[in-house]
Order: structure tokens, then C-alpha cells, then sequence
């Protein structure tokens, strides 16, 4: 439920109207926009309290929300938010390139993808410390060591950096070395991780499930942001479908359905999506034109020899051709990288 | 199987070698290159003939094809295939708007609608006259007089003429008036109008079946092509996925992978994928940027009032603003409206 | 729109209510039961109608049909509806078991496996003349002569036969040797053979399109049964999803929607559904369990060498041993074979 | 890898050859039949090892291992395994029935089902205490205190007990009641909690995830078996496909399939997967027919007023007649209840 205040009310009736939704166990979430003051009413059946503001003195009028999720919804915040990575911004005119290894193998490796990542234009580092793998047997990520990397390639190139948290107790160490959580596909209705990841103040990247809906997507945010962490970018990496010719079928359209329902910034993932590095570029330029924010792309300066993930990797002077293209596509659209 | 001859090869040669394969029950299909003449020998298990042509004087290498496909891989012919419409081309650097009502309504509909289009930039009018339709008790299209509109309309215009054939005994008819047959999604496998659509010369629009995967699509056109009949065009319109918050899901990854496999050109329609008007600009720029050869657009001056696809038809002032963003996004791929 | 008319209502009367329909440009399905006479009025928009009715003398009530089909609805007629098929019943307490090879391959060939399905408990005999191939180099089937084959195995076993029809200019040939038509999962919506189909009286068996959903399986049946041809039975044999173990995914649970939604019998293929002869009893019992009203199943003599669908036809042995225990299950659910 | 021993070693050879095993830092996994030993090489790349154990005087010959999982593998265990919950066998010839409500609402609710549970037929009684669900608005499950009504239910019955652990903070405490600790299948890739859960010995009911391959579960499987716990049993739950005509679709065929790749006892969830009480009972039988071990069902003494999932809980009525025909069902299969 949404109340709209009158113009004009003040900020004590505000906060009188804010209590009395307390009271009866729900939370508020206010928004001030430049001509009205609106305020989300948060839990569940809340339209139930409608009766008891439909003649509150400081309320205009009275919406139900319709859709299941609300804080992630355009209804209760029209126009785009933008998110800052420490100081990098996603969203509204700002596309960003996010850039790196899938997994943070060593030292020299990450530095010499950083400086490269760097030099052609990304604007925040990933790279796998923690990974989640199919198999028990398969290489699962550096941990800890690979977080020390990652920072050193932050003060090294200045690159912002995002890396996956898989579990709850990850969540305070990972919280030292990074500017951005990810939220993996896999653990998109991790609905724990999620809650813990909400009661942080830091950016999180969330994946969408291999076969979530957009709705489902969305709900996901929710949680994080009801929680009270409103600082969510939402990623499409390919969907389960029949097409077994890349790996997963990037949902382009996820894209439009997304901007359309949401303020969130919304980013596309090329890489994961096909798994095979000659598709990427051009689902990478089809990203930008279908109006996403961002992309992130796993880059490396020797992509047969990566330790995961190597066939749907791409080298240095492809990354270099994309970002350059990308930047041609995004000026038509007035955003700029 | 492909035989790659010796170069400088004398063109009594190429016929002998063609002769023998013929006599095998085989067919050939030669292809003259600037550097090398190949012969693909078309049939079941050509590749049985290996041991007769290893020590052919004329022939240089014999090359299996893995592929089901044949005269439809880049394996046979690596250069795009430019697919000319009565004048217009589709293929190589040439990017064509495709553009109409779904189904031709009545006469004057029709020709404001053909206006509008050609002015924009369309080059090809679209528009049913027989339509497919999922229920029994829905408009079923105004048939031959439908046709005679089309053919009106491009006497006026100058647009070519694409329009759909359900059924072999309506290919003598739609013949007289097309300059492009559409084959629809839904009768992508119905083999025996493919093969008669082989027999013809005319362009044939092949549209995507809704849970084909790239390798039926390319199959599909293989029935139209070992007929003879090498001009088709292909189109991605959507598959059916769990996501239903568009009527299809685009798959624009089909795109790339199409570029890489055939040589046959490939266009996008983001009416049909997506079933939603505010959708299809979006889609159409990732069309563009992907790689695609053109897209097939339902365009209407009155869309709320369209007979069929009402809720996936764009109005004029957007078609022109999406055409305008369209060269755009071309101009930077090095191809032109 | 369906009017349940008044109780002892007259014949002349109904007469009236009938030709009162048509004259509206509408067709009457007139459904007279033990107790109440209905009459379904067919035709886009026929609940615009509702006034001319509502104070009919000889009208009852009147309910919309809010499902897109009408004629194969259980609304229009509540209790199973059984089809004869020159002898052999589907539907209701009858369980029917109809096997025999993929395509007719020869004389012999089919002699054998015919008298071997009648041995076993078949009560029809399946079998490609035209056989709808994803390649153009595959074998396309005997044609003309594998007809006249069934006919013979037909005459020799007493088996029913029922055959594929691809195509409009095929259906006056195989009328003359067949039982029952069958329409293949690629023809599901062609929809002008489907037309024609409807203009027979001679029993179709509809097969379910691989992406097709079950409302527009039963609006498939509604083109069919629009033209005056009740004999449908449809049937289930599996859905592309992102599973790649078997070769489709059986939608089982379709058959329980089926069953609320339809009167028509339904059965069940578990032969192209897996398209694995491992699985293939399993999910013939699971088929029966469900409430299914037969199995359409594809078996050999000599599987290994069948020239086509060879990973999924069972041999002889199997067969046997599976008709037998098909029996003791369905007779836990009062059916019979 | 696995090496099969010669017969009549000794059990000091056999503790060599897995200590060497171990030298290399893998891990052994010995399985003794009635006449042969096998050894299990377990730890990535282990066929590199070949070449150490080829001359080994213990071995008489090795296998590679070529499906990704192993454990689960029937190629390391051909016989079923069945497991032990507290005396209640699954698996072999022991087909179960586990029922309950889907959320733990109270002590009373609870104590009502349980009785009537067991008094129809089940061995084991589900109900959630922590609910993963799509809303963080929605109910969220009653934690700790439903706990503690599961064990009261258990000791009035003699039900054993089934609930879902969601998370590695959970584990500790969901220990001290359950009898069967239950992954949800959307973490069936959540691989730090499998880890966790492999560290126990409590047996695991393991969800497949809405999106899941056959493989991917049998990976899921293979991370809590690698980590030392045998005692998992499988469950289809329905996957996501386009059909919407149900929740999800039943992938029946992953029965067959999962039967044949695995040793493990493969169960079915009909509620969850078709999303609709009508559709439970057919299901359900046709998981018997389909050669499951078992089922695990919602049900509810009111299910119209269940707090989650009402729409497929079925009444007390109903699974008193749905127990009475699987029993029947089975007992053509040569399995009791």
C-alpha cells in the first residue's frame, strides 16, 4: 500500500503518520520526491490498514500495490536509481564495464588482467575468491588469499571491485576487501544470505537465477532491500531454455521488462550467458542497445590456460575492440562509459 | 561431403567431375570461388563416395561435413549471401526494414499504412493475407483480396512485397502478387510446402519455429535449398521459454550463432518475440547491434483498432523514431538502410 | 455461449432456438442429455448473443465459455467421450494399446511385426507411409506402396490401422487405406490441413506440438471439431524443455489436465517422448497410472535395425512383457484392454 | 577412477593400496560385494594416478569413470542402496509414503495431521519450520518452537520426521529433532551447505532444483556423499518449462532416468510439482508406475485454510483413497508400503 501525503505537510505529521504505521507492525519506507512525499507501506497485507488512513489528515490519497514487490518497483520511485561504487555510479547516464577473471588464480594474474582492464576502460574489477562449482572436485576458488589480490589490484589501478559471497559467514571478511557484494545465480533465493546481505549498507550485485522470472528476480531484491540496503543492481546472465547452442539463452528482453518495473540499475552478463567467447561481443553490444547499465564480462590475458570458465573468456585486444564499439553505442543512447 | 578441385581445373573437368557424381544418384552443387572451386555432393551418406574421388585427377582435398546442414553452412560458401528482393538486398552490408499491419485489414488501411512505412525507411511491405490462427472462430485474413491490395500498395510505394503461404495450393496465388514468400513458425516443419517452396526462385522468408532449435532452422532452409531454391532469408521471431513476461523470448544469441554457421542472411521481429509494443524499439536496436541482417516490424496507423496483434503493434511516430536510432546503431556495424 | 434449455422442451422448439442461432451467422451444437438439453453457439464473440436469449421462452439459462474452445470442453458435454475406430473403442473404461514400427519399411517387415502387435495385445496398428523427417537426405518413407501394406497386415491380423497424413493432397489417398488419420506434432497447427481433416468423419489421432500448451492442443481439436469431426483423440508425447536426458520431456501431468479439461480420450507416446527404449515401459505405465486412455508405441522385431527411431523402438519381448503388465494396472482403475 | 581388486586379498592389500591412494591426496571409497572389492579413487583428475595402480599387485583391473559424479554412480554400486530414517527403509523394496502439512502452524495442526498421516499409511511426516519463501513479506515459517512440535508429533506416532534445513546456522538445531534433514530445491546449489550436510551422517532428502539437469542433481548428491554421507535420497519436485497449465512440469522421466544412473532411492513430490490438488492422486500414481521409492505429499485436515501452499495440500479423504491404490500399485511392482 502507498500513501501520498498532501503538498505541503510537514516534517512532524510526516513522522506522526510514519509512528502509526509502526504501530500497527509494519514498516514505512518514505520517499520524498521534488512535488510529493510518498510512503510505502511494508508487510505483508498491508492494504488491510487502509481503512484506518483513508481519513488521516496528512494523506491524499491511497494506492495498492499490485505486484508482489514493492521498494524494487517504479511505482514507489519513478524515476532511475544510481548507485555508488565508491564513487563509480551505475545507472541513470552512467554504463559501466565491469571487467576480469572468473577466478582470482594468483598474484601476477590478477594484476596483469587489472592493469589491462583498466587501461580499456572498466571501471570496477571482478574475480572469483569463492566459487561456486558444479562439481566437488573442481578447482574452488583461493578464499581469503584471493580477496588480498584483489584489494592490491584495487590500489594498484584504482578499479572498484566485486566478488561473490556464497554463504552467510563469508559475508564479514568479504565485507574488508570489497566495494560490491555479488550474489550469485545459484543463490538468488538464498533467502538467508540475502536477509544478512540486507542489513549491509554496501552495493550488491544480484544475478538472476538460471530460472527465475523476473518477477522472482525482483522479489530477491526485495528482500535485500527491505531489509534496508536499497543499493541493488540487477544482472540477466542467461536463462534455462531448450537452445542448447550457448550455454544459457541471454533473456535480452529481461532487459526492457526490467527498466520498465524497476528503478534498479540493470546489467547484463555476456559471458555466462552464451559460455563461448565468439558470441560475447555482439551480446555485449546488443546489451547496451537494449538500454542496460552495465556489463560484466570475464577477461583474461590468457584465456585457454584460465583455470574456469576458459571457453567463454575473452583476450585483451577483443575486450580493448568491444569496450571501444561499446562506447559508440552507449553515446547514440546519451550515456557514456 | 565437399571436394575442394585443383586450381586452375579446366570447366570440362568441373562437368566430368559433376557427371560422376551424378552418376552415384548423388547431386552436386558447385560453387566458383575467386581462388577455388568446391563441389558439395549432396545425399545420404555422401561420404560413402570418399574412396571414388581420393584419386580424381581433378580433385585437390575431400572435406566431410559434420554438420546435417550442407548448402546452408559457411562450410560450403564462407562469404554472406546477398539475397535480392525484386532490387532490394538483404545480406552482406545491407540492413532492410521490413514493415506493415499483421494482417491487411481492407484497402485503405493498407495503403496508409504503405506510406507511412516507405517514408520511414522501409524498403519491404509485410502483411497477411491468409493467417494462421490459433483459434478456429478468429479472423482468418481477407485471402486474395488481400494480396491484390499488397499488390496495389507496392505499385503506389515502390515497397517489395513479403507475405505468408500456409499451404502448397495457395503458393500459385501468393506467386502472382509476392516478391518474397514467408514461411511461418508454425509451419517451419512442414516439409512438403517446404519442398515445393524449393521448386520456386522466389525469396523465401523462413521464420523460426517457437521450439526450434538453430539446427532445425538450418535444416529447414537445407529442404528449401536441395530444391534448388538458395534464396532464403532467415528470421528469429522467439521461443518459447518458462519466462512468460513476454510472449516469446527473444533469442538474440541465435543471431550470433546463425552469423557463424550460415551464410544465409538472418533478421530479428520484435512484434512476434516479445507481443509487446513497449518492447520492440528496444528490441529492434539489439537486433541491430547483435549482428542481424534486417528486422520485420508490425507497424499500424491505428494500432488499438488492429484486427489481430493489437498489443505488439508500434504507432507511426515511433516506427520513425526507431528507424532513425536503427541507421545509427547500423552506421557504426559498417551497414546502411 | 451455451443455453441449457428448459426441461421437456419440445423439439419444434428447439428447431427454433437452433435456426434462431443461425441466422445470427452462428452455428448450433445441439447436445441432448438425459436430463438437460444444451446447445453450445459457436462463432467469435457469440456471447454478444446473450440478449437475443436471455428471455427466449425456451431458454433456461445461459453461461459464457470463457475457454478459448468450446466443442472439445467438458462444459459442452461432461461425460467421456468414446471413439470407435472401425470396431476398436477409445475412451471411457476401454484402454488401447496401438503399436507397430516407426515407418513402413517392407512387406515382410510389417507382416511380422503386425502379427506380433496383434499377439500381444495391440488392437492398432501404427505406421509411417509419410514420414516427416528433419533432414531433406533422410528416408522419406513408401509412400503409396507402404499404404497398401497396412492394408494387408490389416486384413491378415484384423488390426486397425492408423497412419500419418503431412499433407491436404494426401488425404484422399490415405482415406482409402487408413482407420483412423493421425496428425503429427509438427502439423499440430497447419491449421488448413486441420480444416480439412474436419471435413472427414474418419477418427484423427492429434498429436500434442512439442511447444505447444494443452489449450492449444484443444484449439487444435477445435479447428478439427468445428468442421463437423468429433473423432479426435489426442495425444501427449513430450514437450522440449531445457532437459536433454530423454529426447523430450513427457508432460504427464498434461494428461490429467486433459482429462478435467476435454472428453476426448487421450493417450500417451512413450516411444518419441524419450526417445529411449529404456525408458519406454516405465513411462507406458506411468501413462496408464495417470489416467491415460492408451499408448501409442513403437516396436520391432528387430529394433537394432529399424531405418528409423531405432534408440527408441522395443523389441518384441519387452513388448510382451509390458502389454501385460499395462493390463493389471489398468485394471486397478476399471479399464480394460 | 575405479580399481577392482583381484579376489581373495587380503585386508592388510587392501589398506595399502588406499593408503597409497591417499599419498597421492585423494580419497579412497572401498566397497565390498559378495565377490568383488572396488575401490573408488575420488579427488579431480584421478585417472592420471592410472599409471600407479596398473602394476599394483593388488589390482586386477581399472575403469574410468566417465559421468562427472561417482559415488552416486551405479558404475561404483550396482545394487539399490536403501536407507535407514530411524528404522524406516527407502529404496529396494520398501516404496514410502511421507505426508504432512507444508508449514508447521501449530501444535494442534500439527498433532491432527500427524495421527491421520499415520493412520492412512505414511512412515514419515513432512512439515516445514523454516520456509523459503518468494516474498520476504510472506510467512516465514514458526523456527525453533515448530521444532519442538515435529518431536511431539514423532513421539505420539512413531512418524519419523522430515524438514528443511536452510541454511548451515540451522544445522545444529534441526539435528536435534529431525530424523531426515531436507534440502530445498533451490538450494540444491547452495554447495557450502551440501559441504556442511556431508559432514553429518543424518540422512538427506535432496530437492532437484526447478532448473536442475539430472547430472547437476547427482553432482549435488555427489558434494554431500563426497564429504563422507552416504544416506541421500533424491526427489523430482517439477521443473520449469513453458507449460503453465501446472506449477511446474513433473519431469516423470527423470525417474527412469535417475533409476538407471543412480543407486540412490529416487522419490517424487506430486504436490509441489503440479501446484494443484486435483492433479496430486494421478501423479502420484504415476510415480509409483514410473518406479519411484516413494512419494512425499501435502496434506491438511483443513486445506483450504493452510497458511502456505493450500492450493496443493490435499484433504484427509483423499489420501486415505490415494494410499490404498499406490499400495496396490506397487504391489504390482514387487514393493510394499
Amino acid at each position: 500500500m502507498i500513501l501520498t501525503l498532501k503538498r505541503g505537510v510537514s516534517k512532524s505529521e510526516i513522522r506522526r503518520v510514519e509512528k502509526k504505521i509502526k504501530s500497527f507492525g509494519f514498516r514505512a519506507h518514505i520517499s520524498r520526491g521534488a512535488k510529493d512525499t510518498t510512503i510505502g507501506v511494508i508487510g505483508e497485507n498491508a492494504i488491510l490498514l487502509r481503512e484506518f488512513f483513508e481519513s488521516d489528515p496528512a494523506v491524499r490519497s491511497i494506492a495498492q500495490i499490485s505486484k508482489p514487490y514493492k521498494l524494487a518497483s517504479r511505482q514507489i520511485q519513478s524515476k532511475d536509481s544510481v548507485i555508488n561504487i565508491d564513487g563509480v555510479k551505475i545507472g541513470g547516464k552512467n554504463f559501466v564495464i565491469i571487467a576480469g577473471p572468473c577466478s582470482v588464480e594468483s598474484r601476477p594474474q590478477l594484476l596483469a588482467i587489472a592493469r589491462k582492464a583498466k587501461k580499456h576502460g572498466a571501471k570496477i574489477l571482478r574475480g572469483g575468491a569463492f566459487k561456486p562449482r558444479t562439481s566437488p572436485y573442481s578447482f574452488q576458488g583461493l578464499g581469503a588469499e584471493g580477496l588480498k589480490y584483489l584489494l592490491e589490484a584495487k590500489k594498484i589501478t584504482g578499479l572498484k571491485i566485486v566478488t561473490e559471497v556464497m554463504e552467510i559467514s563469508q559475508i564479514e571478511l568479504v565485507d574488508k576487501y570489497a566495494d560490491m557484494f555479488q550474489i550469485g545465480a545459484r543463490n538468488m533465493q538464498n533467502f538467508n544470505l540475502l536477509k544478512e546481505i540486507g542489513k549491509s549498507r554496501k552495493p550488491v550485485l544480484l544475478k538472476r537465477g538460471m530460472s527465475a522470472t523476473v518477477t522472482e528476480l525482483l522479489m530477491a531484491a526485495e528482500y535485500i532491500m527491505s531489509g534496508g540496503n536499497k543499493n541493488v543492481v540487477l544482472c540477466e546472465r542467461g536463462i534455462r531454455t531448450f537452445s542448447q547452442e550457448t550455454r544459457f539463452t541471454l533473456d535480452i528482453s529481461a532487459v526492457s521488462v526490467l527498466k520498465k518495473e524497476t528503478h534498479l540499475p540493470v546489467i547484463v552478463d555476456p559471458s555466462h550467458s552464451t559460455g563461448n567467447r565468439d558470441y560475447v561481443p555482439s551480446m555485449a553490444y546488443a546489451a547496451v542497445a537494449a538500454g542496460a547499465d552495465g556489463i560484466i564480462v570475464e577477461i583474461h590475458t590468457d584465456p585457454l590456460n584460465a583455470l574456469s570458465d576458459a571457453a567463454q573468456t575473452i583476450d585483451i585486444p577483443t575486450f580493448s575492440a568491444m569496450a571501444k564499439k561499446i562506447g559508440e553505442i552507449a553515446k547514440i543512447f546519451g550515456k557514456k562509459i
